[in-house]
């Protein structure tokens, strides 16, 4: 049956409007692109396996808004500004009805980002999708992973936890009759990736990172880059409500899912004391919800506290699916 | 396991020269990189599926080789100037053994081009490899698809067939005895990427193509962009003396093999009839064999001649191990 891959192709030409700094886009052997003046590129490649990223008889809506949204979570993390992306699918077969759902879902979110589809690859295999998107940073700034000194307070953005909530539901249905247990299951693959915060703490931060891997993991990535440590007040971590009822009322459990739960893609960003005040002014015009949890201090380690209680909490880190994964 | 796959990091990790344009790379949510004042970007992305574009126990170096040189020959193709990669590697276990080779060898070859690895992502699933290369252009020019007039002259360069004659070395075993059989299974992955030709090409030619798909299939490709036909004499086709023995001196199926062996990543390019001198001037520089094979007609479609005498071969496109891809 060759060809017959060639109808996926039709799922992603001609869906989208044109954007003014590209030239040319699929149909050639390269896209051309244009970068604006004054401006560098960020880019990042992030690949999803069904039976590890996420169940192969998933929502295929729900997974091109996983897939796109923790490519553009990247570049959230960075301020950039998203502009284009390419696409590697592979799936084992073409099943258009998968494939509608999965294209609309796609273009729906790089259309509100305005991000434009300039190429890729469709090829007959294990289900799986790579994406790498491209985004603008001015010349000066970018939030990156070494720059967070001691005094500089440790903010979060949303709530944190359902990501993983969610994904107890996937994974064992027992968990169904749990409260919320609807809610969080969406929750854990339709996340917002945090843009236009991002932007506007560009030149206000000292660090940020996306939460993919929990927030313990992401944030000793900033103290290592930094060669600092941190103290996080477990009882300032913002959890939802749903959560909490989820885990039946249980505090203690909802707050060590918001220190380990990944892929929740919202950001934790590092804001020296100075700039505390902008930080307030830049974050209520994006209407981005955000949360101090804790300060940075000279001396390496992550210390966790309740209100000033020292603890000595072991928390497994986040694993995916697969359960052997390095991202 | 978890964490197991932290190991594959190593193998991409530190095992370059950074370039100046790269302000960031691997090891933050994003790479950082800046393009040239006066310059566009080229971008392609392309995956190989073990089983579809290579078979699972190939020579990993082999298989390092061709995934990023397909990538590096759109490039070409557009005349850009290779800059930066990212690739995504999905393995089924860590093989230390083949990460190695694979790595030794995609680097080389990187290296060769000054191609940056800027970021990826390693993930456990079944063995695919996904590059996305980034090249820069003049704001000028690029060698598109969509510019071949009537009274042009259509150029291959290097010599065709000798892909199709490896595969049928890999897929049957018998085929093994024939002449140069090892050659020939060696050049279907280690293809020469044409970027000096693609470059010197850029200002003298009117169209390119790399021939991915077999000669037919892609100078078809610029025929409809461009809106012309084509007249090819295949007594003109540039043959291997190592294919033409393979074939057993059959010359005709060789000329059959240089219409339709796919994965050469060989350019056919076209050139207005003045610049047939700056074209020999240029590619002289760089010394790349090149071949004019026929001329680019007013009239629609593309007629075979054998020195004049007109042909009717019908001829079957050429077709990946898997027999269904789009690529």
């Amino acid at each position: 049956m060759p060809g017959e891959f060639n109808l996926i192709k039709r799922y992603f030409t001609n869906r989208q409007n044109q954007r003014r700094d590209v030239d040319l886009d699929i149909g050639d052997d390269c896209a051309i692109v244009r970068v604006p003046e004054n401006s560098r590129l960020a880019i990042t490649t992030d690949t999803l396996v069904a039976g590890t990223h996420f169940l192969a008889d998933a929502n295929p809506a729900w997974v091109a808004h996983k897939a796109l949204a923790s490519n553009i979570s990247d570049l959230a993390s960075m301020g950039a500004t998203p502009a284009w992306c390419s696409l590697a699918l592979s799936l084992p077969k073409v099943d258009e009805a998968w494939l509608e759902s999965f294209s609309a879902a796609f273009f729906e979110l790089a259309d509100y980002y305005n991000i434009k589809l300039i190429g890729g690859d469709t090829t007959k295999g294990a289900l799986s999708i790579t994406i790498t998107v491209h985004g603008f940073l001015p010349n000066e700034y970018a939030l990156t992973r070494d720059k967070a000194r001691a005094g500089d307070w440790v903010y979060v953005t949303g709530s944190l936890g359902d990501s993983q909530a969610g994904l107890d539901v996937i994974l064992n249905p027992e968990n169904r009759t749990r409260a919320f247990a609807d809610v969080l299951e969406q929750r854990h693959y339709l996340s917002t990736p945090r843009v236009l915060a991002g932007q506007s703490l560009l030149n206000i931060c000292s660090c940020a990172i996306d939460i993919s891997d929990g927030l313990i993991a992401d944030l000793q990535h900033i103290l290592d880059c930094s060669q600092v440590g941190a103290s996080i007040d477990v009882s300032l971590l913002p959890v939802s409500d749903e959560l909490v009822a989820f885990l039946d009322g249980d505090k203690t459990k909802a707050q060590h899912y918001a220190l380990t739960s990944g892929e929740e893609y919202e950001l934790c960003f590092v804001v020296p004391s100075y700039n505390r005040g902008a930080l307030d002014s830049h974050l209520s015009h994006c209407r981005t919800p955000y949360t101090c949890i804790g300060q940075i201090r000279g001396k390496e380690g992550l210390e966790l506290h309740d209100g000033g209680k020292k603890l000595d909490w072991q928390l497994k880190g986040f694993d995916h699916f697969g359960g052997d994964d390095n991202e």
